[in-house]
């Protein structure tokens, strides 16, 4: 596995023959931190708009492996919650304008017949990563890389926007086959972060007193014998999940349907 | 788009230049006849294991629309339930002994470097239909075409058996958010298909007496005045889905877990 990737573009963007053709994959990768569920962007120098971090997949590494190698390059993460959630196939989603413009930055030659002007399809993964844990890395000569509020997110290449849409859609809909909470939040928290991912990912408020009562009725959280005090507030009770009751009560799913 | 496709398979295994490089779609497609969830399956005479029912994607057509194309073409069906489920990347999945008696079979040269003799990713999908709408469709001078209930599947080609364990498992999963009753059942049925359709795609025995005070109070079935008298039988009372209920609830998903 080359370990030049990141930093040499205009050497990938020249080597066609290492990849599956016409193949790539993207990730959402989210975490919680100040109490907003944010995504990892990056942005080539040369390009105007942000993308979701991505990469092609070697033609002797498996797809799901190069999902993991691109949340290890980027976020230095390994034992990712990481999933595949949709192939986007559309026959007019490559933008060619797009990308001819990242072969002139970088100084590609016989432009007409590059490989990666052809049409791409994507498999998109989410990931969902503890945000202390994360090494964001990137070379500042030519990429910037941040996190992004989801109620903040720019106009993304090509059709990432709409990747990222379908992401939260599969979230929304399996939330309750997804342990969100336990990967998001590190192992400690106050009920009130658990209460704020629900809510940004199901794009909607939840009653404070309700959603205590619910939360604790399924039997998954252990309230702990420590507390949090935050400058000028009262202090507030840690909890964490207890790790073998969630794993059985995602298998069936938990009945947070409606909340 | 050519209709010669389906009976030339000389004709596509020489012609690589029409499709995606790579990539291919197979189909697990479910219908309910005489008590029982069936798949459609077809075998070449060429070969001697069943398959699911596949194909390649043109350059200029969806990836989706190859999905919905192998339907139309096998099964003679148009606006079918179709959805992907899972993209099948792992490295080793390609049989290419497999693949290169199917060559040798069409009696197609220069094998060395031939297109269908290199790695291929597919995207597995699976349609939920009606079976008395069904219109089989094969050339009997070359290849079988059947349906095998689910509990009596054989040893497929390549990793299709893996493809078609994962997309029953992907349906257990997202049981409550999938219209497979509306689907699968003609627009009148009895009670008891509807349970055995539950039964099967849950791979468990459901009390008759809980399941049916379950469904009715979930108000998504309407009683009909009508009844089906089997020979022999006593007659039983038919039912339809109320779609517009029915949509709502799956909307939010229908409570079914832990029946």
């Amino acid at each position: 596995m080359r370990e030049d990737y990141l930093t040499k573009t205009d050497f990938y963007l020249t080597d066609p023959k290492v990849f599956l053709p016409g193949f790539s994959v993207d990730c959402v990768i989210l975490a919680f931190q100040n109490k907003h569920v944010k995504i990892l962007l990056n942005k080539f120098h040369y390009n105007d708009k942000w993308m979701l971090p991505g990469g092609f997949v070697y033609k002797n590494e498996n797809v799901d492996e190069a999902a993991y190698r691109v949340l290890k390059e980027r976020a230095g993460l390994s034992n990712v919650y990481l999933r595949q959630f949709y192939l986007f196939g559309d026959k007019n989603r490559t933008n060619f304008e797009e990308n001819e413009k990242m072969l002139n930055a970088n100084d590609v030659k016989n432009q007409n017949d590059h490989w990666f002007l052809q049409r791409f399809v994507s498999l998109g993964y989410y990931a969902l990563v503890q945000f202390d844990k994360v090494k964001v890395k990137a070379d500042p000569n030519f990429e910037d890389i941040q996190w992004f509020s989801l109620d903040e997110i720019p106009e993304l290449y090509s059709d990432h926007n709409n990747i990222l849409d379908k992401a939260l859609n599969t979230i929304r809909k399996q939330i309750d086959y997804i342990p969100f909470g336990y990967e998001l939040l590190p192992p400690k928290f106050v009920l009130s972060e658990l209460r704020v991912i629900y809510e940004a990912l199901l794009g909607k408020q939840l009653d404070r007193r309700n959603f205590q009562r619910k939360i604790m009725s399924l039997n998954l959280l252990d309230k702990l014998n420590e507390s949090k005090k935050e400058k000028g507030k009262r202090s507030t009770t840690l909890y964490s999940f207890n790790k073998e009751r969630y794993k059985d009560a995602l298998e069936n799913g938990i009945s947070l349907v409606n909340w």
